[in-house]
């Protein structure tokens, strides 16, 4: 925006965060420094609830040689917040931005953070105050619409199929019954993924169990049991928010949060009861948080793609957007190549994106292929698990 | 033994896999392979179960190129037991050695399986049969006697210490109570190697308990609530064999196994008490066997200590050695320098080596400077958190 003189910037982030949140936040900053209408760029400390405390950081500020370490380190260093927002946080907002000459807005973040973004830059509007409100897609859920996948999930989904492989493997040495819990509240898309880790028929994961569809638990035991005789063994990985034909957490203890309920130990509670069910002991694992904050086995497509994000944020801004959200669009699957475009946020908020219907395994085990050609590509490296090349059921020897 | 005619070897894992025990065992596999008093090697299926039932895997036919991959997998290509032993079945293990000709015979492990080795080799020379039984260390929980540390620990550590850091990062972004289960049984090394993520004073973990004392609940309570009045938050690693004042696990469920009592859900019942106690919304991660199976983490220093302890327990045997144990002697801290030696099997089997009383923490926060020189070479590179410059506690503007 040539016309206008120059105008301050600010970015907050909202939700959990994900192992390249902070390296969005770091494209947003260069992009910054290298705008010549943006003078300074302010961070909103702890989320919304900065924004309306009035408590921000001065980015512009940050020495740039502290960056590219902030870039690789998972959370976020601005912190964020799951604050539910009312109409009078808006106002106070829109103050804010008034009182500090701020023109360009990011807000980083899943369906809520798109939701609040849609509503500060009405609330802008209303009060005549011009301002360009930008959404960065982030979430390891992938449930956001608009967007071939979200920033945060390849490198969730990598943890968690590399996770799978080395339980497996642990698994496959010293045999028993396993589950895993994995993130994603009501979306299966890291549930998916761990099916990905799968070299070989009796690779784990040996079943793999998605929200979308409500699981009686004796459909579960009976899986299990088919698996447990074939192979001695089971790895079994289960989305958090799964729910029984009940539709409750299959007596899993639970927290209320401003989202729908949160199971606190839904893989012990199936460990438990498979064990009972079926004789057979069990044990359970809960990666929990390192599902989203893994730093060491982040995405590099996903960092790149998180980096970009942010920068096309800044662009857009300049470039006089509003009330649209940095979308991901995949040019070519392979090569893989992806464009950043803009959706209206209008488009992406308030609306959770499910899990395609066609990519829903018909059997606990196999991933659909068009399922799998897509993930790909957004993976990097994995890991291949060594074998023996002989038969892992040994020879009577003598 | 130049003196003795060319004769087979043979391996067996017992107890739990790491990320590092393959790596043991590709040493066994290229030093038997260089050494021609050896004809075959054998790998026992399923640990002493495979030796009981005669279930032998031909090693030398394995072609070399699968190695270098199987070395860097976690889990046990081999198999494993936890087998409980009786008498009959050295008898049995005894013909079977002498009706292959197996002479050599390598059993990587711990303390349980240190114990049967001196069975092993007591079983042979009460039948006359001249065989050569090397204990090959391994263990995650660090509690052998007679070596500086055991292969398999550093690894583990690398991975909780870097579990601690990322779940850190999270829990600063988006503050709220949370309780990590580390894996160690009875012995505090892993619980306490988490306390080298801290990098500043309010990082995590901020309160770290160590199986070897006791902890009343009461206690912990007051520990966190000081911690989260100061921090707004606060991240706990606590031993999954950590007891009460009663030396009950707090009421966790536990599973009964052939050593002691295993708590399957530890973290999520400390979480649930102190969230009732404290009136803080607490949530707990159980990382479980990605502790002893993330080969993604594997220490560089772990994985090559664990792949000579293989070349040496070969070497050992041929040199006429039996009943000992491969042990790891720090040769120099800085630069770290490490040199194998042996020590008799009978000073090893049936002790626990506990976390040194000297070390265990004063207060739940602070590591003993000793213990974290002692521990520092052996994890390798370990990733440094970004962090802005600025004061966390951010400046309030305008």
């Amino acid at each position: 925006m040539t016309k206008m003189p120059r105008s301050n910037a600010l970015v907050a982030h909202g939700g959990g965060p994900t192992a390249v949140l902070n390296a969005s936040l770091a494209g947003i900053v260069e992009e910054c420094h290298a705008q010549p209408g943006i003078a300074t760029l302010y961070g909103a400390a702890g989320g919304a609830a900065g924004l309306i405390a009035d408590a921000l950081i001065d980015l512009s500020a940050e020495p740039i040689a502290n960056w590219p370490a902030i870039a690789q380190s998972p959370g976020s260093v601005l912190g964020s917040s799951r604050q539910d927002l009312v109409d009078a946080d808006f106002d106070q907002m829109t103050k804010l931005l008034q009182r500090h000459n701020i023109r360009y807005v990011f807000l980083t973040g899943g369906n809520g953070t798109m939701r609040m973004a849609l509503r500060l830059s009405e609330a802008c509007r209303a009060r005549n105050y011009e301002a360009f409100v930008i959404g960065v897609p982030k979430t390891i859920d992938n449930d956001l619409y608009g967007t071939d996948h979200t920033p945060g999930f390849p490198s969730a989904a990598r943890f968690f199929l590399h996770a799978l492989k080395f339980i497996g493997s642990d698994n496959r040495a010293l045999p028993g019954v396993t589950v895993v819990e994995v993130l994603g509240r009501d979306a299966g898309w890291l549930s998916a993924a761990t099916l990905l880790a799968r070299e070989q028929e009796d690779d784990a994961p040996h079943l793999v169990y998605l929200p979308e569809r409500p699981l009686p638990f004796s459909r579960m035991a009976s899986d299990v049991e088919s698996v447990y005789r074939r192979l001695g063994r089971a790895v079994i990985a289960v989305c958090e928010g799964q729910l029984d034909e009940n539709h409750e957490p299959f007596g899993a203890d639970v927290r209320r949060t401003s989202r729908a309920p949160l199971a606190l130990n839904l893989a012990h509670v199936l460990s438990m009861r498979l064990s009972k069910e079926l004789g057979i002991s069990a044990r359970s694992e809960k990666p929990g948080l390192l599902g989203r904050s893994f730093a060491s086995l982040a995405s590099p497509v996903d960092l790149a793609e998180a980096r970009e994000c942010g920068r096309a944020a800044v662009r857009s801004a300049l470039a006089g957007e509003t009330a649209v959200m940095v979308s991901i669009e995949r040019a070519s699957n392979a090569p893989y190549q992806a464009v950043f475009g803009l959706v209206p946020i209008q488009d992406v908020s308030g609306r959770t994106r499910p899990f395609p219907e066609a990519w829903i395994p018909a059997h606990p085990t196999l991933a659909s292929p068009d399922f799998a050609a897509w993930l790909d590509p957004l993976l990097g490296p994995i890991q291949t698990l060594g074998r023996l090349q002989q038969s892992p059921t040994p020879r009577q020897s003598g």
